[in-house]
Parts: C-alpha cells; structure tokens; sequence
C-alpha cells in the first residue's frame, strides 16, 4: 500500500511565494492541476483553444473582463472560462486564486507576451 | 459570442442543501465535475478504479481512513485520493466539502449501500 499523499494547505502554499501573474502547481489530479496564483493589475486579452478554465477566489475581488461582458468575482466564488472565449483578468488590488485546468496550459494561451509565466512550477 | 456563464457563490450553494453525503454539482470543466456536499458521521469503505478524486474542505474537520493511515483535513486543505486507493471519509461533526472528479464518479464507488447518492444532482 503506498503511503498517504500530502495534504495540501492552501494558506501555507500562498505564503512561500509573492510574485504575481506567476502559477504554482500545488496538487495533479488525473492530468489536471491545481494551481495557486496571486493576481494584481490588468493580464492580457488571451484564450485556451483546448480546455475550459476555473477560476476560484481565496481571497480579494477578481473582474473576468470577456468580450461579451464582464464578471466579478469575491472569495468563496468559482467561475468556468468556456473553451475558447477570449477572457482578460483584472485584479485592482491583489487576489488570491486557485486555477483547475489540464496539466500543460500555459497561463497567456496563445497571446505570449511579458506576462507568460513558466509552466509547470511546483511548490 | 455567448453570454457570460453564471458565477458560482459556494456559500450560497451550500445553504441550498442539508442532506448528508450527497454531492450536488455546481459547475462543469470538460468532462470533470465540481461537487458540494455535506459530510456528517462515517462513509463506507470504497474506491474509485479509473480516477482520482480531489476533497478540499471548505469548512469543519474531515478525516480521510485509508488502509496506510489517514489524513487528517481542515478549512482550506485539500487532498488527492489516488486512483485506485481505497478510503472512507469521517466527519464528527458537520464538515463542507467540494469535490473535484471526472463525470459519472459515484460516491460510493463500487461498494454501493445505503449511502450510495443519486449522480449528477446539479443545484
């Protein structure tokens, strides 16, 4: 029988790390993962040609600007970015989030640009 | 360009809801699915063969047995059950809890029983 696997801490995770924009892998579920991020400022307009993206908040507000619209999310709220739709986050003032998506998505899409952060960093 | 999807307020989702160890969908990524659900006592033992399955606990206390051990969660942990692992949760007293998992997971894997839950409940 293999061992237990590691309980994941989320609030212990958030504080080994500051940089934004920046996702860290926390946790593989099949060959999906869960990321942490800390969001402040605007990121830039991009898509995930492939997957649907989740967004849920631990902390602070997160504006999803879409071409159709905008949402705004606080704490304790989970949004799903559809496959392919064009989505820009905006955070004001910092905001905490987990991202669940399939192991390999890179965090501007296609769109690259300074704000592409490297994939697949664990913590 | 289709409308906005909806925002998902776990709290407001949890207050929908008072049964015990029946997970009810929120939200949708691809073929995975996004479950709350309230624990209270002790499952049966079981295990899911083709998946793993991820419990991050939105409030309370949750023991997960496993035959090596058991892990011991609280508010904003999460943990991944291997695929394969077999495991009962144990709450003593009422604990929140999303779960993370392919479409089509039953709850009680195949040991079924009284605890057995309806699949693919949305609220």
């Amino acid at each position: 029988m293999a061992a237990p696997t590691e309980v994941v801490n989320l609030a212990q995770k958030l504080a080994l790390f500051g940089d934004h924009w920046a996702p860290k892998v926390i946790a593989e579920m099949n060959d999906y993962q869960f990321k942490l991020v800390k969001l402040k400022g605007e990121f830039v307009w991009h898509s995930h040609a492939d997957t649907d993206e989740v967004f849920l908040v631990l902390s602070g507000q997160l504006v999803i600007e879409l071409r159709a619209g905008r949402v705004a999310l606080s704490a304790g709220e989970l949004y799903v970015v559809p496959k392919g739709v064009e989505h820009k986050p905006v955070a004001i003032e910092e905001c905490q989030v987990m991202l669940i998506e399939p192991r390999g998505v890179v965090n501007t899409g296609a769109a690259g640009g300074a704000l592409q952060a490297e994939n697949d960093v664990w913590i």
